[in-house]
């Protein structure tokens, strides 16, 4: 299996564009990874996409994005891991690119969700949850989420107010970030004054949806080196994935992510690091309770102590563990099969010391995880700058 | 990149399966092609679908399929290239095995039509053409191909009669096949009578939806053969992929399959063939017009020739150039995501001898083509039996 290497990155700034296309945001994003990376052709085009059927009426929609980004002719399809729709798409491409059946992939992970009225859009989401014993009786994919916040905060003892470190840490990155959507620093005060949605999931609890299309290229390490520019090169040293049951009463343990643990564990296994090795991680903070899980999951919290880390201060850029370092899914914005790119973009930046105010000092590891439902479809990467 | 062989063959009848779930479909086909590859464990499912999301609110469904065959944890993602989506995931799984990422990878195409009504499913199936230009203007998918055809006769001087082998040889095929959906032979004259849908395709121009599920199993080609079974050795020759413009109108030639041509060529080139070693091809005949452009675009008839070959009586099983030996869409049914899944399995059965009634004499290499839209996206595979 050939080293694969990020060549660039290219991003359209997430929100509300009523004035877009879902092709054309793609097509915004395709052409600024072509001009970042400097490539002349690419051999294929993998879209990370969940709901363009449901809210654009498009299927085929790689074909459909590569005629707007003037890539005709390209092969192109869609992956869908519903919410990890991003990170699945970019674990296609890297495995065409280590095949060798390519030697140029571009990915785009886009979503185009802000032209629908919002009970359609919240119908579309909850196709992520099990369709046969959630959706079916009346269940939103925040509602599941607030079941799950619920029984953690039953099972640990942790209050409400615990996870306010979370949306705090992330909108105080988003301000720094030109492509975040909600870019105002939060307090804690208002952490819990916000507006319920689902006990206990407050409007500061919950990631925005959005328009939004990010992409990278991938390349054969070897091409990346052999380019002499001024950036660090930076290699896939893991890329993996696990599953779960999507319904979440039918997990062996239900306050564990154990598709993120075993996604993590072997990317891990596969670039012979630990958790401490890594300077940074994009995780999948699509509501609090998902990044207090999600840090268990990846090894850097114990069982049932993932809010420790903020209440600790150790989630900022200059902390133990830097998380949401753009502004992540909660102040990013969580354009749901964008997102997973949007991570990887944002990894990319921090490895090679673009992330601005949030850099995160001397990064050369960091890890994105992708995560499709509440736990059911995780994909990790890790990368690493030389 | 290593060779790959496909292990074994899953499928399931197309039909109204009206007591049978999404899932329930799929894991019939997984479960039957684990056992007919007798495979102990696999990494990797990729599922081929277009219409989950729309016509089973179910979004993640690779994960979903994965949790129903008792494959809880395997990495899964599914893969939409509309109605080449079939071709497309086996095209993903291959890329996985080959860049040694997994060890064997289990492919499902399926689809699941028939538990709603019809104006419903025509409404979804129009989601393969493009949303701006076509659909959005009242087309229906069947509407975009009878305008194919309407040009192509006209260009070409063809009457409609002349298209009627195509149908004819399909279903004179699928009697035999045990899991087509339309079993029933058909004469000349019944073709020039059916009932019109869109001139000038009628219903005997158009293949049946259904629901169905289709599997492979991909191993290294190394793997499969230190095997000693009763089987040849089926390795994949080439694999490729093309795409062109969704909008019919926006075709540099309207009567040409460009991207099916392009992919055509690709794989030719890939497996050191021409279209002369081909021994059976199992081509995308949605609708009868798409037969013939097929047959031109893989190189088997000149520009504007396709019912030719129809016509000298050379497209049955003993004919120069096999079609839809064991009903092709037309009549084995066209489960639309599941679709490019069936042909691989049926060329396999040809390839290894087990095509019965329908067998292609001595048949060594088979080509499937997937198509995605009328032309849109384009999966081709060369398949050879050692």
């Amino acid at each position: 299996m050939r080293e694969v290497a990020i060549l660039g990155i290219g991003q359209t700034p997430v929100g509300e564009h009523w004035d877009q296309s879902l092709k054309q945001i793609a097509a915004e994003a395709v052409r600024a990874v072509v001009q970042d990376a400097q490539i002349d052709q690419a051999d294929g085009l993998f879209v990370g996409n969940m709901l363009s059927g449901l809210l654009d009426s498009q299927h085929d929609l790689g074909t459909f994005v590569a005629g707007q980004a003037g890539l005709r002719g390209i092969e192109a399809i869609k992956v869908d891991a519903a919410c990890g729709s991003g990170g699945a798409a970019c674990r296609a491409a890297l495995m065409a690119v280590a095949s060798s059946a390519m030697e140029a992939a571009i990915v785009v992970g886009v979503e185009k969700m802000t032209d629908r009225p919002g009970n359609e859009v919240t119908g579309a989401l909850v196709t992520a949850a099990d369709a046969d014993f959630e959706s079916a009786l009346g269940m939103s994919f925040v509602a599941i989420n607030a079941l799950l916040m619920q029984a953690y905060m039953h099972a640990y003892g942790w209050p409400h107010a615990d996870f306010a470190p979370f949306s705090i840490n992330a909108h105080a990155n988003a301000q720094h970030n030109p492509y975040a959507r909600l870019r105002e620093p939060i307090t804690e005060k208002q952490y819990g004054q916000a507006r319920m949605v689902a006990d206990p999931i407050n409007l500061l609890d919950a990631s925005p949806i959005g328009d939004g299309a990010a992409a990278i290229v991938l390349v054969p390490a070897e091409v990346a080196r052999r380019r002499t520019g001024e950036r660090p090169i930076v290699t896939i040293a893991a890329s993996t994935a696990a599953s779960d049951s999507i319904a979440i009463h039918d997990r062996y343990n239900t306050l564990e992510l154990a598709a993120a643990r075993q996604s993590a564990e072997r990317a891990y296994a596969q670039a012979g690091l630990t958790p401490d090795d890594i300077d940074v991680f994009e995780l999948h903070d699509a509501f609090s309770i998902m990044a207090a899980m999600s840090l268990e999951a990846a090894g850097f919290a114990e069982r049932g102590q993932g809010p420790r880390l903020g209440l600790d201060g150790q989630i900022g850029p200059n902390g133990k563990v830097p998380i949401a370092t753009r502004g992540g899914l909660k102040a990013r914005g969580h354009p749901v099969g964008a997102t997973g790119v949007y991570q990887l973009v944002e990894v990319f930046q921090q490895l090679v010391g673009e992330a601005g105010a949030t850099q995160v000092p001397s990064a050369k590891v960091g890890m994105a995880q992708s995560i499709g439902g509440s736990g059911a479809a995780v994909i990790t990467h890790i990368l690493r700058a030389e």
